[in-house]
């Protein structure tokens, strides 16, 4: 059988390396002669100028095809995945780390039909590194295959947890408590590269054994899900249940004896799904949940 | 005046180059075939193999000259900083990275004459960046000027606060407590590469504007010192005292402000200095502190 979505899938390589070059780019030539008090604005102009990019040119290509793009929604677009082939961008994911010169920021592109997902691209544009998965076809960087770590003994695991943008002390204590309880079961260390999909990918390759996160959007990793699943890995919700694209939690392991031991340790709080109707929150939300469901 | 040292540093530079070359090799072809739960040997075999290489490369083109070396001080030879040209070497910076394929690993030499640092060589070997310092003549990333941020606002910088491998209870509580106060000042970010030299490169490139840590050793930061200086940074103990290379604490920061904003939120905890003398601690301690002194 034919792949129907290589086309797709060798476009979303193609247009990643593409929207990269921009960001490396606008890090070499505008954010040097800024001062980081103005760096806020180039951030958001580099994220609006690569979405922009990457939609325009597969709409092109590809004119039935639907988007969920970080900053479409930011800008009041529906974050709600329906059956048809949706492209799910993150255009510059590690903002934070882009206005810091801090060297892991990547472009991330999920590609879901049926609202499964089918392929996941995401380009870690400073290194220049492309990571790649495909339905039942495996994940690569560049043209070397990955495969998740064979480790179960949690004592021997590194783990990536990062702290996130929320600064609320309710939050922020919860973050901590569950570092501390993950360091001291004991771990060998807890890293984080301060982008969700690079984080996932790193799992992918075997350099981490988890990275579990509460607070991330679908468009972090959509794409991630696919490489780190295609190289052997798992994917939980944070309390053990399954995964949920749209719910903001995500546990991502090399495997379910790490992923379960971890989730003991996890101090759980809300936070908002990504499919909720801004419009209508309270008639609509529950209808738009089931909907956005991709497990 | 012609540089006294100049041949010394050239020399550094190629050994780390080299050092670093054995490195990449063990990981790309011994770590990949071994299970995990093997590695501390081949992190031993290969922190002393290189360690060997470097020192023997050294002392056969200066054979006056001294050196205190990670694996030399774990086998028992003194780790006291005299007068006399000394080489304080890092062999495998960032050891719990190399087993786990983590990508920071740096080799890390630094130089002192008259107990005064002259130059380090920071070379990180999976990145394949050569971050090297002299003292005043600036510091450099390959080719490329290094410089620290210009930001003085704290809320505007991004931190390195590593957790370190002790998991004694009252010291990772006073770990995560001070995290959680920086976290909170607010920040942008808290982020760590896992290892120290390559920490301290980070804040002499402006990627981040702090790094402090409590627990590292003088071949750990010996190198970064210089480097950092020299890019117009700053080094303060942590409690903004003067500098102590023997002391196993340190703040370097791109500037005096945010250096003593993030003291302010550091809870301190006992370490041992690396300049005691372990056979006769009672005795001889105070006499070799004295002695140990680089500020």
């Amino acid at each position: 059988m034919t792949d129907p979505w290589k086309e797709s899938f060798d476009h979303a390589v193609a247009v990643a390396r593409k929207a990269g070059a921009v960001i490396r780019d606008a890090l070499q030539n505008e954010v040097r002669i800024m001062t980081k008090s103005s760096c806020v604005d180039l951030v958001t102009k580099t994220d609006q100028r690569v979405e922009k990019i990457i939609i325009s040119s597969v709409r092109e290509r590809f004119p039935t095809h639907s988007f969920i793009g970080e900053e479409s929604v930011a800008a009041g677009h529906p974050c709600i995945l329906t059956d048809k082939p949706t492209w799910i961008i993150d255009p510059v994911d590690g903002t934070t780390n882009f206005v810091h010169g801090f060297p892991f920021v990547a472009v991330s592109i999920g590609f879901a039909v049926n609202k499964q997902l089918e392929f996941g691209v995401v380009y870690s544009c400073i290194e220049d590194k492309m990571y790649t998965g495909r339905k039942g076809k495996g994940a690569f960087c560049d043209r070397e295959k990955l495969q998740v770590s064979d480790v179960t003994d949690i004592m021997k695991s590194m783990i990536i947890s990062e702290l996130g943008s929320n600064r609320d002390q309710e939050t922020v204590s919860k973050i901590f408590s569950t570092m501390q309880k993950v360091l001291c079961i004991p771990v060998h260390g807890l890293r984080g590269s301060g982008t969700a999909a690079t984080n996932m990918c790193l799992v992918a390759s075997g350099a981490v054994e988890a990275f579990f996160e509460i607070g991330v959007h679908c468009w972090d990793i959509a794409a991630g899900a696919v490489i780190l699943t295609e190289a052997g890995g798992v994917l939980l919700d944070v309390d053990g249940g399954p995964f949920d694209l749209m719910s903001g939690r995500m546990m991502s392991a090399n495997n379910q004896t790490i992923a379960e031991r971890l989730i003991r340790e996890i101090d759980v709080f809300e936070v908002e799904r990504d499919d909720v109707v801004k419009t209508n929150k309270s008639s609509n939300a529950n209808v738009d949940v089931s909907n956005g469901h991709v497990q």
